[in-house]
């Protein structure tokens, strides 16, 4: 194992430490139990906006921490469900007075943890919602989730919910927001290596010199498909029209309902792109490819989009939603409006996303 | 060789077409020659910035072009320096009347063709000057080089002189001011892995399952030294205390001077830096190593920083300067006054930097 590290049981603490130095300006990183957090928190009558999950995915979630995205962030350890406490904390420090929002992905644990932490924060008083992603349409049922897995579409939710809160939005009004950019939000990822977990040392799964996995979940959990190394044409191709024409668009999701306390199974639908809608094409490093070559599968992307009718009014390229080392990128397509276009403009100042402040 | 490109050679001008296609709104690519400049050139009465050098170092230099900072960048093949008719059909479109400035990496090939592009401008009645940046102090007299290679301080003499720019500042004093970004500026990088250049499809070098090169170039030109992988924490001492107890600064490069239309030697000279300093600490990702990492290296070099009694005033976290997918990193600290610090916080939009626009 070739990483820049001290000893692997010190990754996640002492990564947060070096971004609590990088960023002391304006946020805040509490340690045991750790959770990332605006250094202006808590915002008097703003919704607060939490995401967490597993440590391994930087920037995502604690580099999105900060004025017009997310109030708090919860890492576990690497790949990992954060526990009810961290978010319980997190919750406790950023709410101020308008209710939480929880930004769940897809994963067995992180669901079950989220839900927890949100009785918990209920039995304090804190209403609290949880919203699932889940817009990976490559594999249903994968290793640690049930239904779709969640990953691109997570960082487009955090920036339009959290500008959302900024505007004013109450904490339903939001809630449905985060609801509507899941329903329009699809995935689909490529590896063309493995990454490397620090406690285990070791890569997680094996690649062949010549070979790619197709539909990689960001944890390096299977595909749909392991292939012969395709070019980045081919790549783009393959992706973009899974995520284009993906027709399994009904979905139940379990969601806490804070007001009634109450579980409440939620159907959702949505229909596929359609031509003549508007997209937001993100086009997101996995941690290890570089910049040039995600540009060269932007340029695919592109002509496939105007083939499919499809108009790219805003983009998103760059490492986002990492897999640790892992090489190889994914693609999530956003079907925007004119609210989500206001929204996505709106300013953001956090390390990772910044612009209009 | 796993790369998300489709033939080998067409990797620069496909990556180029992506950009063109993803940042329309604020640049545009002209393709043979290859350049990428602002969509709003020429600014009247602006002194024009331009840098290039060989692709594959991504975002470097075009994904810093953009309001505040690059007028024009021009690249050329991977690791293989641009020609003279780029930089000079980059002068031409760009040029607003104040003059360009060139910033310039010292390496050989790249030093010649922009001292020819800058006749080449001369005769065109285009007043430049060229100005070198050689700031890693790892070697003198490398593979492509006489003196010192230059590496991350390019980035913020970049920054900096596209804000200086925007101020009103004229050539000489735009010059002067890249004079002394370069003299403060001191950088050292490490790698863990080769990076692949994609015409060749191999490691451009070979390192151990358990080795390191500290010292290393950003095109896998040979470093200081081969050792066994050390810590996070022992490599940001073995780069950080190399550049700060670094005390050979005494250089002579050869500018181009546009007024005159001659080539001076100067003579420049400075000190290393000393305790009281405020400085930037720009921890830079060689492109496979993931932003997790980077705050490890940070978390240390900023325990160094106090220990040495530099004060870190800015900080730059994340790939900006990097070696196609080379994993590693480098270190470069900036010393800064209040006329760098005041010029580093001035608006920037640039695919790949934007705050304050």
């Amino acid at each position: 194992m070739k990483k820049l590290i001290n000893q692997p049981e010190d990754f996640v603490r002492q990564s947060l430490q070096g971004m609590a130095l990088a960023h002391s300006d304006r946020l805040k990183v509490h340690l045991d139990p750790h959770f990332i957090y605006r250094a202006d928190a808590p915002i008097r009558n703003k919704v607060a906006i939490i995401s967490g999950g597993g440590s391994g995915h930087e920037p995502m979630h604690g580099g999105f921490v900060g004025g017009g995205m997310l109030d708090a962030a919860c890492p576990g350890e690497v790949f990992t469900s954060p526990t009810p406490d961290q978010m319980l904390e997190a919750a406790k420090t950023v709410h101020g007075g308008a209710g939480v929002l929880n930004i769940v992905k897809n994963y067995s644990g992180d669901v079950m943890n989220f839900e927890m932490a949100a009785e918990l924060a209920h039995s304090e008083d804190i209403p609290v919602l949880n919203i699932l992603i889940d817009d990976d349409v490559a594999v249903k049922d994968s290793l640690y989730t049930q239904g779709r897995r969640g990953v691109g579409t997570t960082v487009l939710a955090e920036k339009i919910c959290g500008a959302a809160a900024d505007r004013g939005y109450d904490l339903p009004a939001i809630a449905q927001l985060c609801r509507k950019v899941n329903l329009n939000g699809r995935s689909m990822g490529i590896a063309l290596t493995s990454c490397t977990v620090p406690a285990k040392g070791s890569p997680t799964f094996e690649l062949g010199d010549t070979e790619m996995e197709i539909g990689i979940g960001i944890h390096g959990e299977p595909g749909r498909q392991r292939m012969p190394l395709q070019s980045a044409d081919d790549i783009a191709e393959m992706l973009a029209v899974s995520i284009i024409e993906d027709t399994d668009y009904s979905r139940q999701v379990r969601e806490w309902d804070g007001k009634t306390g109450e579980w409440v199974e939620v159907p959702l639908s949505d229909r596929p792109f359609a031509p003549g809608d508007a997209v937001l094409a993100f086009v997101n490093s996995m941690g290890g490819t570089p910049l040039s070559e995600l540009y060269i599968i932007y340029r695919k992307l592109a002509e496939i989009c105007e083939r499919k009718h499809l108009t790219i009014v805003r983009n998103l390229i760059g490492p986002y939603i990492t897999a640790l080392d892992m090489q190889g990128c994914s693609i999530t397509l956003l079907k925007m409006d004119d609210e989500l276009i206001n929204l996505w403009d709106a300013p953001v100042n956090t390390p990772a996303l910044r612009w209009g402040s």
